[in-house]
């Protein structure tokens, strides 16, 4: 494989963190990023370099480029968190071994990200994928479903049937429940409109709470004293979160591994902590890639693409937009409900 | 021991917790306590009955009567969380192997307070006394030195040689810093005023910073750099503890075991515990005697007896306040700097 020079990818315009916070809605790309001309990087030691063949948009992606994320941005370099290509060289024995192959791919921490002809990954990070496994599937693997059974199995060590998620409606959230609802457990799905409670129901949902609703709190309180969760997956923190944290009883555990609500975030009862044993961490896929025992890692990898394989699981898409059409047509087709959007170089 | 029906005691004016937040000064004893009779209680399965000889007052006593403690209050029943004293009854095997042995006791959520003629205690929470042990010593052993050295046990498993202690004045800050010194820790300690600066470095204090001082926040920081300490002893929370969570690195632990400042908590950057591994948990000495292994229980328990009885450890007496002049004189004595104030119902 020839690689060229240089490449044609969504490069940042903001530079670190953003200095005003503002909301998880992306009005527009061209604020955030242009389409542009950039070497191609060099993989540093332990990386691989990979042509691109089909990037996702997360959530992650837009707060990110919004400079709202917990990772600085780099001006001038390619965003893009996640996708689908194929390894073109590698630097170590590891990454090495991986060039020719087809894999799901995060860009973690490299500064190189996937909305682009060519992106940078951690060799151990990166996923070679099985034939059944399309690009579609591929490019929205990692952040979403590998998170979702990263994340389940917080749930499972911990016991208790019933746990509690924000931003239910999710495509993570309806991943995850659908694993829980296989083996016996009760999600207890938190969302801020009614209009999707069936399909959540449909997803796995035992319980759907709409935190708009006027009787959200009283809600609460009888579910929880019915289902007593003690596991809270918490995509917004803000307000929403706090009540939901200080509603659970005794023992809860408030895992945030997104912060969707820019609001303050106050700790209601700073006693629970001390008389109610509450305790507040978070769930960072990159850290859990690095860090998370080799065979329950690689147990929920080929989990992941088993379900893509065999149709359990599949990826709503709402478009693909080509890389030099993307900062005109992002922000509108992300609008759209129930489904994603990729971005493809070719 | 003839036990007699009634006892005098201070009793709790209030029910359940306040409903307005206040301060962690007492103004008065008046509007939360009064001296009267009350009948003397049986003890439970699993407690023992206690004669008391004295009683301690400390800054948790004074969040519990004004309503402000993780605990409910129990209208008419008698306050105090510790003291010493000899068991008169016990209910069950345990409790009653102890009866006439002189104790130091935590009431715990016995409802049954030490600022009383005879209290009731877990009888697996009351510390029989060696002969060096007095009574002051006695009377003052659990809330704060058994919880310093319990606390302690969390930096040294943790690792790291710099930790960090808000109310880095208060008795038991100063028993931990002196532990943590002998073993080549260094404590940072934060305080609000600088006068005490000098007596904390005596008592162990690597650092001393004062929170109320303009360049604070450039002295955290740059102490925090060069130390790099994880965890955070916290007995204030507020926004003084947020902006000391705020500032520490990677992997810190935030354990709540008082909330001295009333005001709000907030969480300055949810993403730290997505990016950062940071966590936030609480410490409970209650709980801590209840589930802690026996082995490291019964060590910190010998070790607390054996720095009283040797002059390691001495307690600071400020006055001890007969029962019947407790609610006109306790709120006076509080007031002295340095030292400890009890309550003697003989």
């Amino acid at each position: 494989m020839t690689i060229p020079a240089e490449m044609m990818a969504l490069l940042l315009k903001g530079d670190g963190y953003a200095t005003v916070p503002s909301g998880s809605v992306l009005e527009a790309m061209d604020p955030y990023v242009e389409f542009g001309r950039i070497g191609v990087p060099q993989p540093d030691e332990g990386q691989v370099l990979i042509k691109v063949s089909l990037a996702s948009i997360n959530p992650s992606d837009v707060m990110f480029i919004k400079g709202l994320y917990g990772q600085p941005r780099a001006k001038g370099r390619p965003a893009g968190f996640e996708g689908v290509g194929v390894v073109a060289a590698g630097n170590g024995p590891l990454a090495a071994s991986l060039i020719g192959r087809r894999v799901a791919f995060a860009t973690g921490t490299s500064n190189w990200g996937a909305w682009a002809e060519y992106a940078v990954a951690d060799a151990r990070g990166v996923i070679p994928l099985i034939d059944g496994v399309s690009d579609i599937d591929g490019a929205a693997m990692i952040v979403n479903p590998l998170t979702a059974l990263a994340m389940f199995d917080i749930v499972r060590e911990a016991g208790e049937k019933a746990f509690v998620l924000t931003a239910g409606a999710s495509q993570l959230c309806k991943l995850m429940m659908g694993v829980a609802r296989e083996e016996g457990f009760r999600p207890i799905a938190i969302v801020r409109r009614d209009d999707q409670e069936s399909l959540l129901v449909e997803s796995g949902a035992a319980h759907v709470l709409n935190a708009s609703a006027a009787d959200f709190k009283s809600r609460l309180k009888a579910v929880f004293g019915a289902e007593k969760p003690r596991i809270f997956l918490d995509a917004v923190t803000g307000p929403l979160a706090s009540t939901v944290f200080h509603t659970m009883g005794k023992g809860a555990r408030w895992i945030i591994y997104g912060r969707l609500d820019p609001a303050d975030t106050v700790i209601r009862e700073p006693g629970q902590f001390i008389f109610q044993d509450k305790k507040i961490e978070g769930f960072w896929l990159t850290q859990w890639m690095r860090s998370a025992d080799p065979a329950s890692r690689a147990a929920r990898v080929l989990e992941a693409q088993q379900r893509f394989a065999d149709g359990r699981w599949k990826t709503d898409v709402t478009a693909t937009v080509p890389l030099d059409a993307a900062v005109s047509r992002v922000a509108d087709e992300l609008a759209k409900p129930n489904g994603k959007v990729f971005i493809t170089p070719g």
